[in-house]
């Protein structure tokens, strides 16, 4: 067998499905649109008068295993524009009739023939279906609108993973298992950390246990800021449009806005925290001496997204950042970055994010601001970075419209990388806003400002965050540390809520499983809702002045002292902070 | 001199100084309006084509204070209507003869005369201009439209303080004087605490020194909440006028929202978080071992109020409210009641406010649901108010369109009563959302809701407060608890910033003032911020290992070890908590 790239393989194996599901269904009129190569496999976009089953799946890939089994050499023909017309007229495929009448003239036009089936295709493929690894699965059919177009017809999109052997194909469908597993929506609904309704479309509601984590992100940032200097503002969320139009956003985000109108005037529900913070610099006379400036603010924000953009909390419409606008002075820039970087990465660290990814982007086509001031804007950014040794990839146009910025990707658990963090250095704001600071020779001068966030939308960061740890958060954010669960109510209830009042008044999240329920059941119970610890309290725990602990995930449970118990958690705890942050 | 009434002292004072207007600009053709008793005076509106000036008022007085001694009788005359109406329309006022028109026929039309001075009034009045002791204070000019409408003209409003004698002229004085001096708005500004900008009306910007207070105070109810069962939730604030529909919102309450399109749906803002707790509540499945069940959400809320209304920190469109929504059983009302009034009360009493007055206010005239409900709700909160023990008056017909409610003043530092927290039952919402539970027979029930918040708007609380303590905020709320001052850059400087890490470190909000200025200008800008402590550092406090401490407001500095000072710090930071909620 000849070695063939994985894109070939995968391709054709997209015609092996499209051959499979015609002969399965000989009567139907079946018709075939694209089936490209993705990242995984590939998909096929089929129209038949028949909704393709999870059964149905089965039975193509046996007919798919058949195929290769009869070895069918694979030959390529081309044709002449009116030639391939008429054929696939004559075989009426319309879409395929439709494809090609879009390609230029002077485009060759090539056909791939396999046995009784042929297909429209660019190539290249295997030379026979013996080629082809018996190592694809089919997953799952979705619905796709022809050519992407809302008002054309919708089709039968069927996706496989397709691997060049078993073995990787085997990994791959464990990674998608283990997926489907973590995914933070299920996981958000079993341990009933948020839900959605259909009165707010994209807008989470985080119920006790999904609000104390969101809270407990929150407390984690203010502590961090308080090492690094920042200071928490609050600012209104609706604001005149004049203030937008000021700020270059009814210019260039107005179609991710809402407004309302208010006394005749227009305003709008804030998509960003930036114009309120150059106001209130502006509402001040600073000078060097008060630079860098950085204010915080974990205001919420709202930003409309199509309803086919979002999903889960990965994509919604309101959300808080971990959001700051830092004020500086043109030479402080790169330090800054650097101790931006400092803190970045010792946060991440701290999340258990192994990988770091950093990107700097450069300015897009549709972009505020002369050519200049970007040049300077791009490489102080550049020397930051380089100074800062860490290794980065420069992604050409991807920047904001006001600015180049950096951004910090992470790898979760699966080893999927997730952008969290940006930096954005802006020359724009302060102009529009017309921000003045004193230097030190006693003149006037412009601040840069950099707007960074480094969880980002802590929506999204929940929902990345939750998948990575499958559910399982670490103590110090778990939002219930342990449940205590008394052997015998009769005998064991008492000490158990003793226990449990002292570890409430030490600031721990605990709570006692008093219900007239099995030890099995309340064990099982309890390992689903991922609490870090159980801890039980029978005869041997109330005479000892001790506990049986059992950790998340563990098989068995060891006894350790009261005093113990709680040194374990004051330990735990002090994961609050990153190490590098704590303080003796 | 026979003993005349403050109401009839304060009456005719505004004819004595209506009349002393006159004689000072008798060229003038002076229009008068209406000149009614107020709460510590009376004004008098006129319309005249000169604008009354601080000098004005002095020159009016000293003529009111002549006229007096000119001891002129003041004769009451009874006029027909047609009398009245000539006489009026020849002296040239036109408001006056308005005034008349608009009196039923039937009235007798009465004038008081005093010298040359005629005025149309009902009375009565002193017998003689000497009868009024000179116990006045013309106060300020405002603008203010004839009869209230913003159609008509603008008249000139004279305001006067007026009392029955000096003593209490003077103390009243001192009470504006010191209302003044402790104006939020000006605190607000002179602090750094918040300020406003013109894109965003009553709205306010919280600025670094603001938010610290701001966050502190919900802290502060998050600790309260953690004694007492209350788990925080996150919910949407922009949800489909659906569920203001549901809620009864639409109906009632549609004026002070703010609405926005998306997707071709109308969207609200929300003016409340119960119709989110609501939809939350029917999420699951609880029973009678899940109630009471306490949501708390620290959600924004965006009421419309008219320009005209809104006022500093006191009246805004946007805030945060402590809220709560409980749900619980009918049979448990009384009990929840009761311990809520244990919460408001310790934690009134931590903030300082002496007195406390509770009212219960009875069913509106505008209200939804039947009256046999109605009556059910209110003797509800009776009972439970009866069973709690505090005095409370009954306010009929101030309810919420959706049930009774308990509400809560405080008194402040000058006495004035502010009201902070309520407590409303609500039979409807239950019914609307159609909100059941399992009881412990397992029938299904309907929950009743208690919508509770005991500092309510925390914008309009830091206001209330900010005013109470004058600015000079306790310890533990400070948004910068110490200041240290190194007496000479040269030679204490690193000493002090070793204490400031220190102090940082163990978690408190302090900063070293390094600047090149004297120790005088130090010492009056610390005290302007109103800080808790100056710690100064100079050679005697380096070789002690201690610092000279100065309280805000004490006129000397005294001497303390680095450790005593740490203990006093920690003791005063446990009042983060309540003494009757601390552990030991």
């Amino acid at each position: 067998m000849a070695a063939f790239d994985l894109d070939t393989i995968r391709h054709s194996s997209a015609h092996l499905m499209a051959q499979a599901i015609s002969r399965l269904w000989p009567d139907l009129n079946i018709q075939f649109g694209v089936g490209p190569v993705i990242e995984s496999g590939f998909y096929y976009d089929v129209e038949m008068d028949h909704k393709l089953s999870e059964d149905d799946l089965k039975s193509i890939e046996d007919e798919m295993k058949k195929i290769i089994k009869e070895k069918l050499p694979i030959e390529r023909k081309v044709l002449e524009k009116e030639e391939a017309l008429t054929f696939f007229k004559k075989e009426g495929q319309d879409l395929k009739v439709e494809l090609i009448n879009s390609l230029p003239e002077s485009e060759e036009i090539s056909c791939y023939q396999q046995g009784e089936f042929i297909d429209l295709c660019r190539g290249p493929h295997v030379e026979k279906t013996s080629d082809l690894p018996m190592a694809f699965k089919l997953l799952h059919v979705a619905g796709a609108y022809w050519r992407g177009d809302e008002k054309r017809q919708m089709l039968q999109r069927v996706y496989a993973a397709c691997f060049k052997d078993r073995k990787e194909l085997k990994e791959h469908l464990h990674f998608l298992e283990e997926a489907k597993k973590r995914d933070h929506r299920k996981l958000g609904k079993e341990l009933e950390l948020f839900h959605f309704e259909k009165v707010a479309p994209a807008s989470p509601f985080f119920m006790p246990k999904g609000a104390r984590i969101y809270n407990e992100l929150v407390d984690f940032m203010r502590r961090v800021y308080r090492e690094y200097g920042y200071d928490e503002v609050i600012t209104p969320q609706i604001l005149d449009s004049d203030l937008w139009q000021t700020s270059g956003h009814y210019d260039h985000y107005k179609e991710n806005m809402y407004f309302s109108n208010i006394d005749e005037k227009e305003y709008a529900v804030k998509p960003m925290n930036c114009p309120c913070h150059m106001l209130m610099f502006a509402h001040y006379k600073y000078s060097y001496r008060d630079l860098p400036l950085r204010y915080a603010d974990f205001g919420r924000l709202h930003r409309y997204e199509k309803a086919g953009a979002v999903a889960g909390l990965t994509r919604v419409r309101t959300f808080c950042q971990d959001d700051a606008h830092i004020f500086i002075e043109m030479e402080g820039i790169q330090k800054e970055i650097q101790k931006l970087m400092e803190m970045f990465f010792i946060c991440y660290k701290h999340f258990g994010f192994k990988n770091i990814k950093v990107n700097l982007s450069t300015r897009p086509e549709k972009k505020a601001g002369d050519d200049a001031t970007w040049d300077k804007a791009e490489e102080a950014l550049k020397q930051a970075l380089d100074a800062s040794g860490h290794e980065y990839s420069i992604k050409e146009g991807d920047g904001a419209f006001y600015g180049p910025k950096i951004d910090v990707e992470i790898s979760d658990a699966l080893n999927r990388y997730h952008q969290l963090g940006t930096i954005q250095l802006d020359f724009q704001l302060p102009e529009r806003f017309n921000l003045k600071y004193t230097t030190s020779e006693g003149t006037e001068s412009r601040p840069v400002v950099i707007h960074r966030a480094l969880l980002g939308s802590l929506e999204r960061f929940i929902g990345v965050y939750l998948e990575h740890v499958a559910g399982a958060f670490p103590f110090w954010l778990a939002p219930e540390q342990a449940i205590i669960v008394p052997v015998n109510n009769a005998t064991h209830l008492e000490y158990a809520q003793k226990l449990n009042t002292d570890l409430h008044n030490l600031g721990y999240r605990v709570r006692v499983d008093d219900r007239n329920e099995s030890m099995g059941y309340k064990t099982r119970q309890i390992q689903k809702s991922k609490a870090p610890f159980m801890l039980v309290i029978g005869d041997k725990e109330m005479e000892n002045d001790s506990v049986s602990i059992r950790s998340y995930g563990a098989k068995f449970a060891t006894s350790i002292s009261t005093a113990e118990l709680k040194e374990k958690f004051l330990e735990l705890n002090k994961e609050r902070i990153p190490v590098e942050l704590q303080k003796a």
